[in-house]
């Protein structure tokens, strides 16, 4: 744990849930595939209840600490960082787009039957359709890129109507016709599940149709592609972190002329605090970033375009220094630990590829241009499942 | 005032007193000297009292408040930023290395008579020295770079005695034989009359030496070179968002064909969303610096090493990332402004000449290493003048 | 004189011109205006005629040798280099735009009257006009940066016709009616005397029209800009070398306890080694550069549209790493130096100044798309005024 | 083939070799362990005689060449590229360290039996030792990072005496007691075979030692380490080069809306044409460097120390540019590329990873110290076998 950690509030059941992460996200991340005992540890510490409410039972954290515990996770494995973050983004999705009483029931759902919530919802691929038979409605088509699919309880799923209309509905992963196809095999996040999922004649309730899809529905809708950049840069503010701890450790571990020569070289010193600095100037931005996103969700529905815009921009300041500080630091602490570190079975690339693989979505160019644009041209970024 | 300002308080004197700066800025910068009229309107403010408690009559204000007082004064004039912001160390000087009752009588003297404090302390020029004349003691030699002593109603002053130890003491600038040298002509920081001071037979009375003097005098006396520190990043951080703003209010001056071509160039948008995340790098760090310190200040004596030196640790990321925030602001807003904006008269340029200037004491480059060596070998930063 | 500057061969009439610039260009930094004195100076070095060919009397050296007296001439005062650039670009003019009997005739006169060239081109102000008044053609408006047209024995000179069409001329800068507006006050590249010029019913005769004007006009006129794109990357890399050269002798002429600390810090070091290196490259480039663009040159007309990317491709190549270490090494050398050559006096900070004014022309950041587009998608760069 | 490729003359087998190898290069990526079929292709190709003069049979090639042909090959496989690399740097070593006929017998031998030569000669590893039993010398004790000594025919050993002098040695690889050890399994350059050699009492002939061993015994002999530094940046340039291909060839072979989309986006051309200009950059300094080496090695024993001290800067030069570029476009590719591309399949991330390893020895960090010493005090690299 980093000097820096000390300041956040922390769920008890998180630590030694980072512990057995910390243990296996090499052999993990060679293996790739699902992480069916890791994802059971997460279910087993009760963390998924993190975001419902006390008053349903829930932890009732908030943002803040959220994006702290999802940070702490993708210190030392960003690919269950990922599963855990959308899992909080994919129960909180029934009380953005649906009606109060979708919401409570889904997140008492959640509780009692510890549900690990995946998605469907890659607003990229239109191939997936919900059309009506009667008086059923049914999927059927494809989605890509379905992050946390394998292994779920609930899905959310987006799908376009026979009028190209957006729909978006939360159903149980084992229900009928709905199959997981493993077949995500990348570079990086190798964990995360973001293979395709294909529907075949699946059946949707009425009342599993989110009533208000999309983040235009609202002015608290429009938060949540806020939330979706918020729980992202965590993850790349938690990879800086972990490569630099990680590099650390490995230093530690050598044998003591070895981490001598290293400890008093000045241009490795000099190397690790500019890491440092990275990582520093990361989380302090995240950390201002959730708590104006904080104060936007709290004020619901009463938000304004410009307070919905000033907290994009922070995110997206949060999001363009993290994601740099993730892709630096994963590349370079190879300078810090030397050519040794180089072992295959060691895995140290992993940050690196963990951070280039998921920078790749949604390219901070674009976040820097949007906030030039706010910067120079007074503009907001127009809500999007990007913005 | 840029949207992250509204989340820090601000004396009400703040306002006002910085919109007089920015008016006169750019011809003050071609001018250079001192700026007489601008520090009485500091003195008018009621500002000078801002680090006084309030017990004493002062405003009690905390170093969180301090410093982005300092930061939004370096944003419009980082010259007089660097006097204000040395002021407020000066005056509470007496409080670090004196008695309680030297820093309460100096401290009320400083409000009955609106006193701007100046120093004769730089570290690495060892020429001043303190003699013992009989029942006198007297100073006799020169200081080098002595920010803010020009127009100064007091001095801190340091000085070697007959044994070579450290003294130091607060002393009336009118005191005879106390002759400031108005030899301060640099590229940058121009009004900071960094310039010498000579000292011919300068009487010193005892109870004007301070009784713990160096910061190795006490656990809480360690604390001051934390303080040098954590103004010197707020100057930094002021510098680049002042330069981003300057550039923004250019653009806006513009007639509307070249203000509007500026706004709709991609490269352009993204060049000022590069600099914005820096500058918010270099705010949320300082903010957070400042929160450690206030901290540290708090704990008084009772602070441990391991305490001061993460302190000292949070101010020299703040402060890494603040210098080049500064330094890539200051050059890179005319790829914002485009050609126009180096013309001659409107001194543009003075954001890079006061941050490359200001830059160059104590190189962030050994910020870097006590960073590096804080991380791989546990090792804090040693108290010095510097660290 | 660097290592790397001996295999490049140059006229003797170089070094002893370049050591009376190098003694002044501080001074004449701070003055701005007209360097009339070094104007002579370079006329009477005899190297004005450097691009006019043998056979007519001049000293026929190809452009790679041009560029490197360019880029060395740089090193120690980039405005007059600017003024020495554009002046072999002028001379070339007619040989470019014009008829051969156009070119032979400027160009004798050249030789003949040590004539000095200057402009009045600016493609981008579109205010003077040419109209016919029975037999007499007549010049009447304004040009703004017009470099090198103070103390000019010659201008070429562009307008626009009755019908919009471009035309250019070389005329006397004596003529009647051409007034020279001494009004450049820029913060950097002070003495190119990069002012306005405004034409009053100035006669321009038809033999002193060039017949096919514009980088448009044949294929080989589309060499034109690649020529003043090479001219501006030698300047570039010339303040960067030059820069470096100066830190060096900075610190070579400190008390030996001041060099002896800066050469014994292995950051300084690191960073010189840094500085060195960007130097190297935009050296490198450039003559790369030079070689392909003479290559080209001596295709003349039967160059293709393919040949002609490719040089100006190499060429925004080189642009683009000459800016970047113009600017950077403008900026660090301080780091080098320390704080005490930020005097005022020094002007040492004119190498940034400098750079930076000069970058603003014609950005890098459209020239690495251009770079972009010709990797990714087979383009070249369409032949205009600037690529 | 860039365009820059077509200035430099290669040998007619390199085309058809280097296409066969990049055929492959992916899914050897994935195998790793020995390229025994590749390595028979370089064995038939008889590039390995490239270095071997005209007059005992070779190609005589020049260095320049040579150092295009790494860089070629290294452009579609770094690993190979690094053993064609060292067999070139081995071939040599009996004419650098050895007396004249030793070097032609192993030179003749090498033409006659298409020797691929491999190193056994880690400086850093002191665990291999050289006694004599009798008239007999033995070996006995292991080296690691033996860089092609698998499959090899013939290996440069080093190793100490019972004086820990050091002793080189040139002998057949299936010498009895010489044992591969198939060790290597690293993220990158994976197909180096870059493991451990270990000798069991393995004799060796009085004339197999190369009379003047180590870059300290001749001037000449100086010029080794600068060979390995070169070739190693040749490595580097390649790589920086193979990305940007290998990034236009993913783009290009995408289906014609993703490929336009790509190539309509400001951002990824911009970023396109910065990796260009670096690789670019690494190839006219590693071309310039290898210029400044022939001159050298030409020079042979009459070399002076500056003059091979600016040898070595410029390769020093070279290398810092070349390994940046190559570290910088292996990542940064991903940015042109996309999403997709990220599918381990594809192992797209070989370039990262094999400039990331390879960069370890040897870091810039301590290569632009020197340089920085050299530009600030003068001081040449003293010769040793990274200098």
């Amino acid at each position: 744990m980093s000097a820096l950690d000390a300041s956040f509030p922390s769920d008890p059941a998180l630590e030694p849930l980072l512990a057995e992460l910390a243990a296996t996200a090499a052999r993990r991340d060679a293996e790739g595939g699902t992480a069916k005992h890791e994802r059971d540890l997460i279910r087993a510490s009760g963390l998924l209840g993190l975001a419902i409410p006390r008053a349903l039972g829930g932890a009732g954290a908030d943002w803040i600490e959220i994006a702290q515990a999802v940070r702490r996770m993708a210190a030392v494995d960003s690919a269950l960082a990922h599963l855990f973050a959308f899992h909080h983004l994919m129960v909180v999705t029934p009380q953005i787009f649906g009606a109060p009483t979708q919401a409570r029931t889904l997140m008492e759902k959640t509780l009692r039957e510890r549900c690990f919530w995946g998605n469907a919802v890659n607003p990229k691929d239109p191939r997936l359709r919900l059309s009506r038979d009667g008086a059923i409605l049914r999927l059927d088509g494809v989605k890509t890129f379905c992050s946390g699919a394998s292994d779920s309880d609930m899905l959310i799923v987006s799908a376009l109507d026979e009028q190209d209309r957006l729909k978006i509905a939360a159903i149980p992963t084992k229900r009928a016709g709905v199959r997981i196809h493993d077949d995500w095999d990348n570079m990086g996040q190798r964990q995360t599940d973001s293979g395709a999922v294909s529907f075949e004649r699946v059946e949707v309730r009425e009342d599993e149709l989110l009533v208000s899809p999309g983040p235009m529905g609202s002015p608290f809708a429009a938060l949540r592609p806020c939330l979706v950049q918020l729980l992202l840069s965590a993850i790349f503010a938690g990879l800086a972190r972990g490569a630099l701890d990680e590099a650390k450790a490995y230093v530690r571990g050598l044998p003591s002329e070895g981490a001598g020569r290293i400890g008093a070289d000045p241009f490795i010193l000099h190397t690790t605090g500019e890491l440092w600095t990275q990582a520093a100037a990361a989380e302090a931005l995240l950390d201002r970033a959730a708590r104006a996103f904080q104060n936007g969700w709290e004020t619901g529905d009463a938000i304004t375009p410009q307070q919905r815009g000033a907290i994009a921009i922070e995110i997206a300041t949060a999001k363009t220094v993290s994601v740099r500080a993730a892709l630096d630091t994963g590349s370079r602490i190879f300078e810090i630990m030397g050519a040794r570190a180089t072992h295959a079975r060691l895995r140290l690339d992993r940050f690196w590829r963990n951070a280039r693989t998921h920078a790749l979505h949604d390219p901070i160019d674009h976040k820097l241009k949007e906030i030039g644009d706010f910067v120079l041209n007074d503009a907001y970024p127009t809500p999007s499942f990007y913005s």
